[in-house]
């Protein structure tokens, strides 16, 4: 694998970071996970923008515009020779002082791998709720930041449990998010999903899913639920930049219903993804 | 700088990790932030164990027993000639694949550095409360995580306002922590302090201050409060364990009362941190 670092392009062995580097010390830094088919990164501008509002957000200065960045991925993957992959573009703050300010930090750090295509997604999930709680209303939840070991005890949790993804409830008591996903419903033949206020990423995907609904005229909205509200649904599902839409088929160990609107909209989704990335 | 990394010491610009770590992908990692004084690293059986507690909880191995890290202390003490500095240790979950789950991951990567001794600390500190919530009852708050973005943006946000600290409050509206410190205030001529269900660190000077109550028969609690508190407390206070004890003289550009019972503290403070480092 070759792997962009600071400006150079290197073999995965010297793709080698400062023990200073406050991405590793504090998880301070942002990524983005970025599906490349056919050499296009999949909807690179939603990334590219979620990634320079959490720069602006975090006052963490991004060491290239975008615009430079989307050309070194173009030779990222011409590098790798692999046109089917998964992006992994992580930002971090650079080395800097001990402690938290952000004074005399940096320059920032810029690494990117082009990871090899993921493996056949399931055919759905096994879910189990989390102790862990997100805020609801959390200023930072709009970013993309590295510090994910809240979402890496969540899934730990769940794999534990036998399951695939967990699935994160607010500090309100609604249903927010999976460890690495959004959370959809379907209820009265409505989408449904948390809004943003509910303390989750603002996916990709998820934002995808809205798109596709109007277009496919069903009718969505963003609304709070329980788990009861999940139990009660016709459908549930999870949404990730990897894999796309993935049906829960269990939560807590209950079934749960199989909803052919989710076909409908992960039908949808593949002619979207391949529509989008045989353009250029 | 000579830096302890992966069982080698190494220089401070030869102290490199992978872009893989899962520390700097993720902030899959715990750290520990240790006061030395003539070669003793402070309270460092409760460092250990906190770190310990942290490894069991994330189902993260420390890649040695923490009586051999001691030992691995002393010698990075030796190599760098410094017996007086700040001791960083920092474990991640080392290098793994792509995505949350912690199954393949690994080995574990250690990092251990002395830095020099803290600057004089400051006689106040000016506190600006943050935009930022903690989670009350979180599970994962009593571990000390390398997931610090919250902490860090919170003491960016501080630092603009030209303040020294940041107060973060939790979901219940409680007063919780600072970004790197914990929380006291002195009312009713008792020292109180958030108890750790209100979602805070338990931080090893936190644990001294409400030792050394009890040592000097000042009353002590942990009990919950509001921003309304800490404005009628008879004085306010944080603990961190580069600096011990510093008193806040502002909170919110409004200025804040002196205890005398602080000054009674800091005393004992220091002839408990002199005691303690001279024994060996």
């Amino acid at each position: 694998m070759v792997v962009f670092i600071n400006g150079e392009f290197v073999s995965e062995d010297r793709a080698l970071l400062s023990a200073f580097d406050r991405g590793f010390l504090l998880g301070d830094g942002l990524f983005e996970t970025v599906l490349v088919q056919q050499r296009v990164p999949f909807r690179w501008a939603q990334h590219a923008e979620r990634l320079q509002r959490g720069a602006a957000l975090l006052r963490l200065p991004l060491p290239m515009p975008v615009e430079r960045l989307r050309s070194q991925v173009a030779e990222l993957i011409r590098r790798n020779g692999l046109p089917d992959g998964v992006l992994r573009i992580t930002v971090s703050r650079g080395p800097g002082p001990r402690g938290y300010s952000i004074a005399a930090a940096g320059p920032s750090t810029l690494v990117m791998a082009l990871h090899p295509a993921p493996p056949p997604m399931p055919d759905t999930w096994r879910v189990a709720t989390s102790s862990i709680r997100l805020v609801a209303g959390d200023p930072l939840a709009g970013v993309k930041t590295c510090s994910k070991a809240c979402q890496v005890a969540a899934r730990t949790e769940a794999e534990a449990r036998d399951a695939d993804e967990a699935l994160l409830l607010n500090t309100d008591g609604q249903v927010a998010e999976g460890a690495g996903s959004n959370l959809f419903w379907v209820e009265g033949g409505r989408i449904c999903t948390p809004p943003l206020s509910a303390g989750i990423l603002p996916g990709i995907t998820r934002a995808l899913v809205l798109e596709l609904c109007t277009e496919l005229s069903l009718p969505a909205c963003e609304s709070n639920g329980t788990l009861e509200t999940l139990f009660h649904a016709e459908g549930v599902f999870f949404t990730l930049s990897t894999w796309g839409i993935i049906p829960a088929s269990e939560l807590e160990a209950r079934p749960l219903p199989h909803s052919p609107l989710v076909d409908r909209l992960q039908a949808a989704y593949q002619t979207r993804l391949l529509t989008e990335t045989s353009k250029t």
